[in-house]
């Protein structure tokens, strides 16, 4: 029941007035990206059409709205039969938005939209909000693989979700378990301090580290003093070390020092982990640095600075009486066109770099080969269409990431704050053709 | 199992070298509160104690850590029987928190402790920085009530966290059918811009809402011309409409006009609450414009610039082969005393306001009456105190909450940045008696 009390209060009215079943089209969409984004990434698609396809209202749930009085019987009998029956689609997960691009449609009665809008714009907000940050960071670490680690500095179910948002922006495994376990992720992580101050000396900590997990493993150093640490290892892993970690000081200077050490021991396959307090212009400090992967927590799991998405969920049409349907729009910023289904093109060169996002109303107009087609069905009649949910969903969700990132004129990809590297152009359909 | 991957091959390594065993205390607290607040909550306790008493291995997660040998079968087997058999203690939900308060602790082996490290942290770190950002909201409202309805601007499952934190700190009630349900905290909404535009006139929407709900109802009334809009809500509903809401434009000359309206056409008690994207500066902003209440959303679920409340999880004391706890710290940072149980008070001067935050290791000092313990078992040899959780334990934490503010002095309630209201001291127990 992941829904506002408005929700059914409003389903309840429309209900009595009979409003409640006249076919709508809703439209999830961000008026803006956050402050000094060139672009956004749409996340949580997979995840929320798996909601979306067991949201239903339980004998809890509604023995709950009667005790409270929240709704009427009509609107409590309504509930009892509720799921979903409509159609859903929009932008592919892992892909780029931009201001006002048309992320998620839902096509339905009203009562029907109205009961997902809560739950919709929960997981939509707070996954693309991740995966925006996510992928900053990935473009600032260049080649070397991110670690997604922030499980703990945020709720835990927003751990997850916010594990598998990074995971489609790029990132190459995560600490978190459960995401793992959900959607087939990598996951990774070896030891903290609290594992080296249970033993009596570094040493038998790193000892009985090595005896369990074999030289592979990832030896923290910076508990006490790091250069006797990463002696300490050496001498008792030798050359077949895996890694060291560092997750305090100063990265920079110590990434120096510790690969002078480790080569100068022999240990020139050992890799170096950085961990503390990253974000995406800390990554880029350190890329100058011998350093091999990146350990990033705090920054990523809250948005690096904007945690949520402000998508919006708005009423863009519904049918009349005569069951023609009309567009609306709150106050005078009503459009003189027919409503329903939209349609949206990102707009290629010559050299299949974006220039523009195209969004119009109407059918899609046919395609000159340059502009590639952003809408696409995820449920029909309530049934969903294969791959875009589980594991595979977020496979194919971080490969559509990577594609449309390498669409992106250079700009997109400095960190410094501007405006969206595309303009939102609308259309109408007769005017696409060039 | 909302856990780090790092937990679960630290508890391989520490069962192989036999350190698993040793009775250690981790210590959650916080190093510094958020840039420029004067005080954090504690809040996400209730939450965490329910979690901690079902915290288990299933098959489902046993298979998964044996398919892809995060653990070996030794570790396989201890976390199929694990439950937590320790001791937890702590301050108070809803109490409130300094740098460095021993928020909570958990006395257990090290293995018990270490599985319940990240989801702890999740938690409290998650519940806290919203609860803190909503007793900020709440203090620059004064009297009038604050809804909170931020669901959408935050992952599904923090929105029920949220909102919970959010009634702890004050917040009258909320969106969020879920939180209603789980914690038994009072619901409120009625409608939304869609449920206008769903009619085929205002007019329409508010008879259908008015027949439905009553005239006791909250009609929405800036989707067209709010001036209209009133008068056609009190047309239909007369003097006892209940209230307007007001959900953009300039809030502060909106809602003088609207009062001055309902007013001159009879409707003094029709209430006007405002909703448009408040934080605790817009809603003191208000304080002088005749509304009756604050609808609160993206600001406090992201909990109004500091989203977590940087809380760790260290160890702060274990055993040694004698079974003698040692304190234990990284670097250079240890303390030359003997670990175990902290205590922590509240020093409160003859007005009974507090001035000081002090905290020290071993035995509670006998007490002079004006320093207020703040240590609490939650947990004993794994079973739960009673009171602490569940819709009694918000409810208890909200009182908590509302009398720990009382004792805090003036200047605690300035929105503006500043150090910690009172500071923490560290102390010997034999110099507490004063």
């Amino acid at each position: 029941m992941f829904t506002d009390h408005y929700e059914l209060t409003m389903l309840q009215a429309a209900l009595h007035s009979g409003s409640a079943h006249r076919r709508s089209v809703f439209e999830a969409f961000a008026r803006r990206l956050p402050d000094g984004r060139r672009y956004g990434v749409v996340a949580g698609t997979g995840r929320l059409l798996e909601g979306i396809a067991e949201f239903r209202f339980g004998t809890r749930e509604l023995d709950f709205l009667a005790a409270r009085k929240v709704v009427n019987d009509e609107t409590l009998a309504w509930l009892a039969d509720f799921a979903f029956s409509g159609n859903i689609y929009g932008y592919a997960e892992g892909e780029l938005y931009f201001p006002n691009s048309p992320i998620l449609s839902v096509e339905s009665t009203f009562a029907e939209a109205c009961m997902l809008e809560t739950y919709l714009l929960s997981v939509l907000n707070h996954d693309s909000a991740i995966a925006s940050a996510a992928s900053r960071m990935i473009t600032a670490a260049g080649s070397r693989p991110c670690i997604e680690m922030g499980s703990r500095r945020t709720q835990e179910e927003s751990a997850v979700a916010a594990s598998r948002a990074a995971v489609i922006a790029g990132f190459h495994s995560t600490s978190n378990l459960e995401c793992g376990l959900r959607y087939g992720v990598l996951t990774q992580g070896t030891a903290a301090h609290s594992f080296t101050l249970l033993h009596d000396s570094e040493e038998e900590a790193f000892r009985a580290q090595l005896e369990s997990m074999g030289a592979g493993t990832t030896l923290l150093v910076d508990t006490y003093d790091v250069e006797a640490a990463v002696r300490k290892a050496v001498a008792l892993a030798g050359p077949a070390l895996g890694g060291v970690r560092l997750d305090s000081g100063d990265l920079l200077a110590q990434a120096h020092d510790v690969r002078a050490l480790l080569d100068s021991l022999g240990n020139v396959n050992t890799r170096i982990t950085v961990t503390s307090d990253l974000d995406e212009f800390a990554i880029a400090a350190l890329a100058a640095a011998p350093v091999d992967s990146y350990g990033v927590g705090t920054s990523l799991v809250t948005g690096a600075g904007a945690p949520t998405a402000s998508m919006v969920y708005k009423l863009v049409s519904r049918a009349g009486n005569d069951g023609d349907f009309v567009s609306v729009a709150k106050a005078a910023k009503n459009k003189a066109s027919v409503g329903g289904k939209k349609f949206a093109l990102r707009r290629l060169n010559e050299r299949g770099l974006a220039t523009a996002e195209l969004v119009g109303i109407g059918e899609l107009p046919e395609n000159d080969g340059n502009d590639r087609p952003l809408i696409h069905e995820f449920m029909h009649d309530g049934v969903l269409a294969p791959g875009w949910t589980g594991a595979e969903g977020v496979r194919r969700a971080a490969e559509r990431h990577a594609a449309s990132m390498a669409e992106l004129p250079g700009a997109a990809r400095r960190l410094q704050r501007g405006e969206p590297v595309i303009p939102t152009e609308y259309i109408q359909p007769s005017t696409v053709r060039n």
